[in-house]
């Protein structure tokens, strides 16, 4: 990983030329911006070959990337700890009629709190959060929200929001599905990665190709179109 | 134009591989999607392979994806057509400390309304929006929005306001430059395309790359920090 041998990296850039790959585009996230820093400080020449990135392809099922608002990060929750702070982003989304493209968690090289403590270097199986679990959080949130008094109108989404999971996007068999937020808690889309869109108001070419990806043709009667 | 020449696609499809490239990303917007669902009507089978696009590249700034909102487009404005209903989309965004990236307006194989008339097939030069004319149709809008008894703490941006110019992202030749928008008017980036970015709460992260492309230390003195 970037953060634990950026030094490795740097060293070897001084004698010849290093490549470093990553998985989408090198600047979605500032993640690799401190070993671009880092660089330009030890005044080692460097370029970016930018690359294509789910931030960009998820737009393959149909839903145009300017109709997007904010893009929020869902993480596993655990017992004690089930931060929701997404929430409102994507209320502010949907209010606006924008669609919210949901970065689902992913936990690899990750020590239990055991092995951390005991400065065990073992490692937890690499751990891929999917769509349906991601709906299934989701829905956990508007139901304390209930509790809370918030009217289904008042929701950033219901049980029966439009929703896109994707899977394993570029590839031969990558897979997307249309359905509810309802529906998608059940759905198995395979292996990671996973990624998930709740639509906001939809444009009718975005229906056109929505339905290319669902089996249930009822889907789409009340939703607001552009 | 992939809009007169869908047919000619279509056609040859049936009989041999087809290759159809774009600039950017196939999905980035509407445009390819009715080639996409002609195809699946034809029952033409069909690969998409993604690309790098604006949307994702733009990150090379230094300003986070997660971290913008809706992207808007500013289209050329003429004498008597000044459309600006992406000025509320900027102010949404800058509110929520969202950043924004504006698609600048392209004008390729457009005629003129006297060749039109005429039947004429002659086409303008093309045309590509630079950052500054973007920054000055930004700033025309705010002039209005005072006249109009807008106070500066309501509006989405100022003349201060932080923005960033893009010039041929991904070329050897890209340029960035990070400024105010009234110093944007006068800035020249050079050959197109360009893309302008309107700074939202900047992270600290974000800060320290914007100095890159800067000479310009007073830059970031008003601006809220995440």
């Amino acid at each position: 990983m970037v953060e634990q041998h950026a030094d490795v990296i740097l060293d070897n850039a001084k004698n010849c030329d290093v490549s470093f790959l990553v998985v989408g585009d090198p600047f979605g996230a500032t993640t690799h911006t401190d070993l671009l820093l880092r660089a330009r400080q030890a005044e080692i020449p460097y370029n970016v070959i930018h690359n294509a990135s789910i931030m960009n392809a998820v737009g393959c099922c149909g839903l145009q990337l300017y109709s997007f608002g904010e893009t929020v990060s869902i993480v596993f929750w655990t017992d004690d700890w089930k931060p929701d702070s997404f929430y409102d982003k994507i209320l502010a989304n949907t209010t606006r009629g924008l669609h919210t493209h949901c970065l689902l968690d992913i936990k690899v090289k990750e020590q239990s709190i055991e092995n951390l403590m005991r400065g065990k270097k073992i490692y937890e199986p690499p751990r891929y959060m999917s769509a349906a679990q991601a709906a299934r959080q989701l829905l956990e949130i508007i139901q304390k929200k209930r509790v809370e008094g918030c009217e289904d109108t008042e929701l950033a989404y219901t049980e029966k929001s439009v929703c896109v999971g994707l899977a394993r996007v570029g590839s031969d068999d990558q897979r997307i599905v249309a359905t509810t937020l309802q529906k998608m808690t059940t759905t198995d889309l395979g292996p990671p990665l996973h990624s998930l869109v709740i639509a906001g108001h939809l444009h009718p070419l975005e229906v056109e190709m929505l339905t290319l990806f669902t089996d249930d043709l009822t889907l789409f009667e009340n939703v607001v179109l552009l």
